[in-house]
């Protein structure tokens, strides 16, 4: 490759997981979990972090779900990237997701690479790496695993389960499955089913990752290898649609990186070149290629709506949960309108709901921000479902 | 490569270009061009198509610019993909670009790899093919090789110039540099400047090119391979850029590709992820890797705005070109804010300027279309033109 041209990386080794900071147990251990696919998966590791004091009625317990390429370490400075943890603007004493208040479970979700059973861990029956013989996944598939840690941390009712992008997925859909197990739950930047649009995003990515020689038909651990190139692109390709134009011309524009002119070449002469070309090469330093296969796949497969006979208001028929749903302006991954999806379906059946979208023009990313607006509805909705709860709240 | 999860593309060798129907001139052959880059470039081969009569007094004839992955064969069977040509909807006899009134010139540009000079040819000087040691280009190098064509079919005034997305750039790049030669331009679902977002969409283009070791740091051809994968992908994800959320829900949705459920595995279950892997898959049969980075090279370095000393009125003070600018509501690759720009710095020097938003969900893409109203605007912009030349138009 060209100097200068290209996605250099450190290119790091598979992380050793189990020196982690953080929890780690065995759940499914006696009999597999049915996956919706019709597959068993069975013993299933997670590895999770908590973070404030469970009360003594254990009803202050909420269950923080990731997206994509996020894992366990919300908050607090992340032990392989040292930077603080993806949702450290949110969660933290006196933050809305407030730890003196609080006790936060984050569990890395089934398929990820943070410690949790997925695709880059060993298979048991065969001693090797699982590459593509893990079954393939689905959203539903990773709740049913957060409700056997919830089982195990010995929590009857969560009072909230939060979650942006695909974290919002499993809020919903915890509360299709598990309505009695949650008081209330927060779907943010998030939808009843993945558009076509999402799906070809994810197929663009798992196509650059699968291109790489190096994934080796998805067996690269055994190879000795890892499909940096192809992930990096990936990630490049996926971190525009988190962003928004706006965001983009107003951060970056049409600014040089460190020159004062082009180059005339193939060099990162423009500041969003550079900084996305990094956005790529740090990226595979923490995240695993099979991973980033099967976490998209189950996305794509996410669709409450169908599952429910193509009746959106079957969904939450008759739900006693509360329902707090946030959108933002700006976000063109998953956008207001797929937002007030769920509104409408919850309307349809009175349910409890509060709906607020965001002004901001940070893009589908701005769930991970520090926007005021946005901090209050979360603590609001927090306030209001306690209050709701009463004497039996945190 | 798991089988039925990946780019199984016909992956068909090197066109020989000579063999391709249509016109072929050798330019710039006394003295080179020199580029914006200070390089000097020549002789310099041009591919290009004719359709119509040019009249007597030479003023019907209107010079086509083809987009990024476009060519000279608009109209008709396109020679290599036996499809009609990217612009079939548009022109022929009794079409918006009417072959029995107007005399239509459609070179492919320097850079692209259907005749025309560019990385994919030989370089003279060594005999090999030029590879990464073609100079990089700008859009106003395209123009100024289109000006000398125009030159050698000894046309004094083109009576229009007309292209959608970087075709557009081109047509305004005209009226900047040879506004006496032009008496009108039509620049359509385009910009003064390529912004943010675009820029980093064609680095992801780029990266995912050469990232595939089929590459070789650009010396594919020499070494007998050619990087269809990486090409591939960036294509899939250039076309989602294409399109528009509404028109991909509306196209595809959630639909099955030839299957009842889905499949829990990485094949392509939905339609849209068969239908952007079919489009990856045929274009690398007709299109280059290097032409692909260089001619979105040159689209990012397009900044009239910045030439003019940053004063987006100074861009065609002045003139005395007749301007028809034509926006889509769905375009977010160009949307129309970015063309009302244009429109902007035309009415603040008073230029002669129309502008017209179409209502489509058909996204940047539209301008390929065949919808109504759209060429209703073009058919009456060149209408317009010809009366305002009076007895010296077409």
């Amino acid at each position: 490759m060209a100097s200068g041209t290209g996605l250099q990386g450190t290119g790091g080794g598979t992380i050793d997981r189990r020196t982690l900071p953080g929890e780690f147990v065995t759940l499914a251990k006696e009999a597999p979990l049915d996956l919706d696919s019709g597959a068993r998966l069975g013993p299933i590791n997670v590895a999770y972090t908590t973070h404030g004091t469970l009360n003594t009625d254990k009803s202050n317990a909420i269950l923080i779900c990731h997206a994509l390429t996020g894992d366990q370490f919300v908050c607090g400075t992340h032990p392989i990237t040292k930077r603080p943890g993806w949702w450290d603007t949110t969660v933290g004493p006196g933050k809305p997701l407030d730890t003196d208040r609080y006790f936060l479970i984050c569990p890395n979700l089934l398929g990820g690479c943070m410690g949790t059973t997925g695709p880059s861990e060993t298979n048991p029956a065969t001693g090797k790496p699982w590459g593509l013989d893990f079954p393939v996944i689905t959203i539903g598939d990773m709740v049913n695993v957060q409700k056997l840690l919830v089982d195990h941390l010995g929590i009857g009712q969560l009072f909230s389960v939060i979650g942006g992008s695909m974290g919002g997925m499993q809020a919903l859909d915890w509360a299709v499955r598990f309505p009695e197990r949650v008081f209330s739950v927060m779907p943010i930047a998030s939808a009843l089913r993945t558009s076509a649009q999402n799906i070809a995003h994810h197929e663009v990515g798992r196509q650059a990752v699968m291109a790489d020689p190096d994934w080796c038909g998805g067996r690269y651990q055994e190879e000795g290898k890892r499909p940096h190139r192809g992930l990096a692109v990936a990630r490049m390709g996926a971190h525009i649609t988190y962003l928004s134009e706006s965001a983009l011309t107003r951060k970056f524009g049409r600014s040089l990186q460190g020159r004062d002119r082009v180059t005339y070449g193939f060099e990162a002469d423009f500041q969003v070149e550079s900084y996305l070309r990094h956005q790529g090469i740090t990226f595979v330093d923490r995240f695993d290629a099979n991973s980033y296969l099967y976490i998209t796949r189950a996305m794509d497969y996410f669709d409450l709506v169908e599952e429910h006979g193509g009746v959106a208001t079957d969904i939450f028929a008759g739900t006693n949960v509360r329902f707090g749903v946030i959108s933002f302006t700006s976000d063109w991954m998953f956008p207001t309108a797929e937002n007030r999806e769920i509104v409408k379906a919850l309307n349809g059946v009175g349910a409890n709901v509060s709906f607020v979208e965001i002004e901001t023009d940070q893009g589908h990313d701005s769930f991970l921000m520090d926007i005021a607006d946005y901090h209050r509805v979360i603590r609001g909705f927090l306030e209001g479902a306690a209050e709701l709860r009463g004497a039996a709240g945190p």
